[in-house]
C-alpha cells in the first residue's frame, strides 16, 4: 500500500508536548488572573454564517477569511477574531445576560495571511472585555487586569502604554484637520516602525510641514505621566471628559501601586477605526522590538451590526505567540506543574502488581507518575525518563523485592535512597515535591 | 442601517458562562487525572490536507466532513476526530518523540451530522492514548486512567466494561464463521439497542439459528469476572494470549482495589473495525441508557497510512457532552472554584479609590472579586451579584467611610459583619473561603 506523506498545511503547526505544556501553563496563568478579576468564560462556534462574520465587509481581513459552502448550502466562515463573535453573542443573548458583562475567551482563530512575514494562519487569541459601562472604573479594570495577567506570568518588567483617542481628536479639531483623523492616526501608529523622518514626511503630505511639526510635538510630549497629561490638555484646548478620564485612571493606578508600570503615551493610537476612547499597548521593557504583547481599548458600540441595543465596552487581547517568543528569547523558564514526576522502572514481569500498586499510592497522593510498560533494558528505561524530563525513578527488582525495599533515585543528582515501605516512599516523595515546588 | 440577524448555525452552540464554567471545570479535572497518570498534552491544527484526513476514504464519515478549497487552491478539511490527526502526528514526528508515548488531546472536532438525532456538529473530544507498547501493563494503564479520570469527577458509581476481540474471534473461528466477524460484531454491538430477539434474528440470518443460539450464549455469559473468563476461555477453545491478557488486567485491577468498577462483558465489541485487542465501554450505573461515557480499545497499527513504522496502541475517549447531560440529569453539582467571590458595591464616586484598593487586597490574597463600575442604585447592584452568583457583597458608603469600616455581607444568609481594616476583611474572607471550599 502506498503511504500518504504526513505533513501540515503552510502556516499551521503541531504543538509537541514541550510546547503544548508551555502554552497550557501560560493559558492557565492568564485564566487565573482573569478569574481573580471577576471575568467569566464563554465559548462560541468556530464556524458562523459568513454574513455575520463579514458584516462590515471589505478590507484586508475579508480576503483572509476561510469561507466555504457547507452541506446545507449555507455560506459559512471560520472566525478570524473573537470580537465579532462576541458582538453577535451579546446581540443574541442580551436578554439572558446581565450588564456590565465581563467575559474572557481563549480560543483559536484563522486567517489566510501571507506566511512570509512569520505569521501563522492558525493562532490562539486571549480576549477579555467588559461591556455595558462607560466609566473610568471599567477602563481601569481592563488596565488592572492587563497588569494582573502579565504579573502572573514570569515575564520581566513591562510597561502598559495608555492614551485617549478623544484628546488627540480635540487637538486635531483645534488645528482644523479632524477630517483627516483616520489617516493621521494610521500614520502616527507607524512612528516606531518607520521612524521620525518618514512619519513627518507622511504627516506633511496629509497636512503641511508646520502642522506636521505640531502633530509630532503632541505625540512626542515627554516627562512623567502628569506632566504629559498637562501638555496634552493644553494642546487639546483645555480640560474635558477625556482628560478627566485619563486623570482618574492614573489616580487609581497610583492607589493600587502599579503606576510605575503605566505610561501615558500620546503616540499610541491603535490603527483600528473602532476605538473611541482609551487605547492600550503593552511592551516588555527589555524587548520593545517584538511589539505589543497586550493591546486594546474602548469602543463605543460593540454589537451595532446585530442589534439596536447600544453596548459600549472596553477590552484587550494578549498576544500569546508573541509572548511565547519573548519568553524564549529572554530565556525565562515558566514553571509548569503536575506532569510526570516519577518513572517506576519495570525490571521483572512478576513484579508488575507491585509497580501498579506503587503508581496507585503515588497518584492517590497527587503525585504524577507512571510504570514503564515493558521489561526492557534498564538503560532504555532511563533514556525514556530523560527524554520525557521525568526527575525521579523508582527501582524495585528481584533483590529489592526480597529485601522488601523501594529505591528512589534522583535522576539529576544520581543519588538513591531506600525506603522500607510504600507509605514511607510516598511520604518522602510528597515532601521532596513540596520543596521542589516552593 | 439594517440589522444582521444574530444567529448560530444549526448543530452549533454558544456556551454561556454557566455552561462554560461547568465544561471548563470538567476539562480541568480530566486534565488533572491524565497528568497524574503520566500523560502529556499535544495539539494539532484544526485544518489538514483533505487526503490526510480522508485517507481511508468512504463511509459515513467522509460525507460528514467539512471540506473546501483554501486560498492557495489546496483541498483542505476540518478534523472530524482526534485519532486521525494523532496518527499523522506520530508519523511526522516519530524521530522527535520517545516510545511508549502517552498523550492526551482535548479539542473540538466537526461533523456535518443529522442534527435531528440530537447530535451536534461541533463538539469536544477528550482522547488519551498510549502508543508503542502492546502489553497488559499498557492496556491496564488506560483502564486505570479511565477509572482515575471518572473518579476525579463527582459522578456516581460507574462500571468499566472490558472485553477482548481476540477471544470472540477465536470462538467465531471454532464455529467456522470468522469470515463474517465484522457483520457479527456490528450486530452484537446493537444488542442493548435492538433487544435480544432482534439480535438473534439478525445473527441467524448471518449464520443459522443454532449458531445464533451459541453466539448469544457466548455474549450472555454471567457471573463474576473470573467465572465469565472461564466460560469465554472454554468456548474459545482454551487459554491463549488473549485470555491471559484479560486475566493479567483483572489481577492488576484487583491489586489496585477497583475491581468492583471493572466488569468483563463479552457483549461489548465496539462496532469499529480497527480495534484488535481489548475494548472498553463505560456506563454510569444509574443511567446506562445514555450510553458509554468513555470508550476505546487496542489497535494494531495507528499510523500505517502515513508511515511504514509499526505503532500499536491503546486508548480511550471521554464523551464530554454525554457526561454533561448525565450530570445534569443526575443533578450532580460539580464544584467550580476561583470565580467571583465578592462584589464591592459602588456607592459613592469619591470612594472609588477605596474600592479599587479593596479589590487589589482581595485579589492579591487570591480571592476573585470586582468593583461594580457605576454608582447605580444599590438594588441594581445586588441584582447583578445575584445574576452572576456572587456570594458576598462588600459595602462602604459615606457612613462606613466616616467610621472607617468595611461591611462584609453574605448574600445568602443576609448576615453582615463589620471590619475595621482591609487587612481584617481580607483575613476573615480568606478563612470563610477556605471553609466554603473544604
Amino acid at each position: 500500500m502506498s503511504i500518504i506523506e504526513p505533513r501540515v498545511l503552510k502556516g499551521f503547526r503541531d504543538f509537541l508536548p514541550e510546547q503544548e505544556i508551555l502554552r497550557s501553563a501560560l493559558i492557565e496563568k492568564l485564566t487565573d488572573a482573569f478569574k481573580r478579576c471577576g471575568f467569566v468564560p464563554i465559548d462560541t462556534p468556530v464556524l458562523e454564517y459568513e454574513e455575520i462574520l463579514l458584516g462590515k465587509g471589505g478590507g484586508e481581513t475579508e480576503k483572509q477569511v476561510y469561507r466555504f459552502t457547507d452541506h446545507g448550502g449555507r455560506a459559512v466562515a471560520m472566525r478570524f477574531d473573537l470580537t465579532v463573535p462576541f458582538a453577535r453573542f451579546m446581540a443574541l443573548h442580551a436578554h439572558e445576560l446581565y450588564l456590565p458583562f465581563k467575559r474572557y475567551h481563549i480560543a483559536k482563530v484563522w486567517r489566510g495571511e501571507n506566511t512570509q512575514r512569520g505569521r501563522y494562519r492558525e493562532f490562539m487569541q486571549c480576549d477579555f472585555d467588559m461591556v455595558g459601562s462607560d466609566t473610568a472604573a471599567s477602563d481601569f479594570e481592563i488596565v488592572y487586569t492587563i497588569y494582573t495577567a502579565l504579573s502572573n506570568l514570569a515575564i520581566p518588567a513591562f510597561t502598559i502604554n495608555l492614551n485617549h483617542r478623544g484628546i488627540f481628536n480635540r487637538f486635531l479639531a483645534s488645528q482644523g484637520i479632524l477630517d483627516r483623523s483616520v489617516e493621521i492616526l494610521r500614520t502616527v501608529d507607524k512612528l516606531e516602525k518607520i521612524g521620525r523622518d518618514a512619519t513627518h514626511e507622511q504627516l506633511a503630505e496629509l497636512t503641511n510641514p508646520a502642522l506636521a511639526d505640531k502633530l509630532l510635538a503632541f505625540i512626542e510630549l515627554k516627562g512623567d505621566n502628569l506632566t504629559i497629561l498637562s501638555g496634552m490638555t493644553q494642546l487639546a484646548g483645555g480640560e474635558a471628559d477625556d482628560t478627566k478620564r485619563i486623570r482618574a485612571i492614573l489616580d487609581l493606578a497610583q492607589a493600587s501601586g502599579f503606576e510605575q508600570s503605566l505610561r501615558l503615551n500620546p503616540s499610541i493610537t491603535r490603527g483600528l477605526d473602532y476605538y473611541t476612547g482609551v487605547v492600550f499597548e503593552t511592551f516588555i521593557n527589555a524587548m520593545p522590538e517584538i511589539g505589543s504583547i497586550c493591546s486594546g481599548g474602548r469602543y463605543n458600540d460593540l454589537a451595532s451590526l446585530y442589534t439596536k441595543q447600544h453596548i459600549p465596552g472596553v477590552g484587550a487581547s494578549v498576544g500569546l505567540d508573541r509572548l511565547i517568543a519573548a519568553l524564549e528569547a529572554l530565556e525565562v523558564k515558566v514553571p509548569v506543574s503536575g506532569y510526570c514526576q516519577a518513572l517506576i522502572l519495570n525490571l521483572d514481569d512478576t513484579l508488575l502488581t507491585d509497580y501498579v500498586c506503587c503508581a496507585k499510592s503515588l497518584r492517590d497522593a497527587g503525585i504524577a507518575c507512571e510504570v514503564y510498560p515493558e521489561t526492557k533494558k534498564i538503560q532504555l528505561q532511563f533514556t525514556y525518563a530523560e527524554k520525557k524530563a521525568i526527575p525521579f525513578a523508582i527501582i524495585r527488582g528481584e533483590t529489592e523485592h526480597e529485601k522488601n525495599i523501594w529505591v528512589l533515585k534522583n535522576l539529576d543528582t544520581r543519588n538513591s535512597v531506600d525506603y522500607t515501605s510504600l507509605e514511607a516512599l510516598v511520604q518522602a516523595f510528597a515532601q521532596t515535591n513540596m520543596q521542589r515546588n516552593s
